[in-house]
């Protein structure tokens, strides 16, 4: 049998292959495959269930991310997930593979950040399953939301002529990274005794190690009274789920690189690390900031609420998806996610459905 | 601090200690961590849902496991905790973590198994999570279903008097992967062309390779009027499973040896491998029938439904569990389950929540 390597499909491809012969058979099941969460339908309101699988090596470097923080960040990113379809999380399971280094202490620590995301954004643990690993840690967790039908938001709704809109700034998390693994590859050249320089670098730091979902923004859009039309939240950065918001709703885009919010701290590490700052804000991912469309009307109401930025709007879509430079150059969006297939990476990312 | 080995505490240990702190907030958490599955309230209808982690080299060993057998249990298991919620699975997500050895035909093996058991049990695949690994397979499935509130049955349930039964028959899975282990060692002794001989125990291997779950049983019991008082699948094996419907029903209970249900390939290959047939029976595991406890009055409804076998009855708590040999002798039954923390082992073990 033809044998075809898993790089050459990529993520989103291998997935479209898997899942091309599962037909919907329940009428419950009312969106599957392609969206942040899947939407269930069990009685007056909508249940919404998302799934993220992190696996060390992989999604996450122990050396540097304290297992506290790694809990916290593994529920919210599925917390994330949920709010982008304009929900509430309401429960999560958690399955962890656990090797032989690892003690309770140290899963107690893991389930403390877990436990403190729940807390802190009222959500339940209702179930589990623990089991050894041969090799390192692995955790799946899946989250259960809830939302009215009417306030469900795909990713397929937009229209040419919205409003594309983003929360908070963006390549934050990516500059974080950065610096951690500098720092960890700093500390692994001295014998004893390293003690890493954050001093001014806390709020990237924090948005690597310590990322919120962005409840506040879901709820701020509903008190003025917006629906978008699309949402998705960035987990693998900007371009990458710009291109998947206008091929689910057929649309073009053009976003203006100087809107693209970045915070100042996130601007000077780029330059220490002599990166190019639009990259990293265009493809850094990991920033669980939403991304989401509204009709022009609504221009006035967004205006309002502080924290989000309009960054540009959506065409029809033989017009593709630009990114407009200051100069009023256009270049062509692509994605740059990172591709957990293409190479081994320390880079986390979160890829959800 | 002070280390603890995950060990010492055992599966179920640490899961109780690493939950003890998580309060249920919305009270649409009906039941969380401590039975099949959780019990969530989204409407008229109780959802359903549970989790099971499956890691290879711990839980499956692809020598001797084809992929498409692999994804169809992976699917089965899952099915099966919601059935012993009396429950109908729906909807499920797989997420995978893949390493590079295989390809995009491997993995469409694997969802082929799972496709093919979707389809049986009328469950729709509703999302995932597609992952890179850096060493084997991983594969992570969350299955939810419905029951009406008043049908769904808990561990917690069963009261003394009450009659123990059990579906089909115990101990053919473990004795299907004793077989397999002992052919793949006498395989990988031959330089080529050794042709594993599996006439006259296909049901064995079947059981192991390729179980079901009982989604008969639970629509025969409906038919006949019959509500178990508590229920759980056997995954860990029987003594594991009656130790926890004892546990939480605050029960004890008297299960006959001479009436638990064996096949006689079973007992064959247990004679053949000169074990003991009960112990393979009581701590085999991975049967995935269903054991259940009825009120008395129900024993003429048990007795006209074909396939299942009254093993025991319920005892205050104060008599402790205990399996009665022919000759009425008593032996305290004793979780013997696999503890997927004591030694790393290829023998498959599902822990449910």
């Amino acid at each position: 049998m033809k044998q075809t390597e898993i790089s050459q499909l990529g993520e989103f491809g291998l997935i479209d292959r898997l899942t091309k012969d599962f037909p919907l058979r329940n009428p419950e099941s009312k969106k599957g495959v392609g969206d942040d969460a899947a939407v269930l339908s069990f009685g007056d309101n909508e249940a919404l269930v998302t799934t993220d699988l992190l696996l060390e090596g992989v999604h996450f470097d122990l050396r540097y991310v304290p297992l506290k923080h790694l809990g916290y960040k593994a529920a919210i990113v599925n917390f994330s997930d949920i709010y982008a379809m304009n929900g509430t999380p309401k429960q999560i399971t958690v399955s962890l593979g656990v090797s032989s280094r690892f003690t309770v202490e140290h899963i107690e620590e893991l389930y403390e950040g877990i436990r403190l995301a729940c807390e802190i954004y009222g959500v339940d643990l209702v179930g589990g399953d623990t089991s050894a690993s041969v090799t390192g840690l692995v955790i799946s967790i899946t989250c259960l939301g809830v939302a009215a039908p009417e306030d469900v938001v795909y990713r397929n709704g937009a229209k040419p002529t919205d409003l594309i809109c983003v929360s908070g700034d963006l390549g934050a998390a990516f500059m974080g990274l950065q610096l951690l693994e500098r720092e960890n590859r700093v500390a692994a050249g001295h014998k004893e005794g390293f003690t890493p320089d954050f001093a001014g670098k806390e709020y990237i730091l924090e948005r690597q190690l310590k990322p919120e979902a962005r409840k506040d923004i879901v709820a701020l859009l509903k008190e003025n009274g917006v629906k978008p039309t699309s949402m998705m939240d960035v987990s693998d950065g900007l371009s990458s789920e710009l291109l998947h918001l206008c091929r689910q709703s057929d649309t073009g885009c053009r976003v203006y690189e100087e809107k693209i919010p970045i915070d100042y701290q996130t601007a000077v590490m780029a330059e220490q690390f002599n990166m190019n700052l639009v990259t990293a804000a265009m493809n850094g991912g990991e920033d669980y900031e939403l991304l989401f469309t509204v009709p022009l009307v609504d221009k006035e109401k967004i205006d309002k609420i502080r924290g989000i930025s309009m960054i540009g709007y959506m065409t029809k879509p033989e017009l593709g998806c630009a990114l407009v430079s200051p100069d009023g150059q256009e270049f062509a969006i692509r994605a740059q996610g990172w591709n957990a297939f293409q190479e081994e990476s320390s880079r986390p990312a979160d890829k959800n459905d």
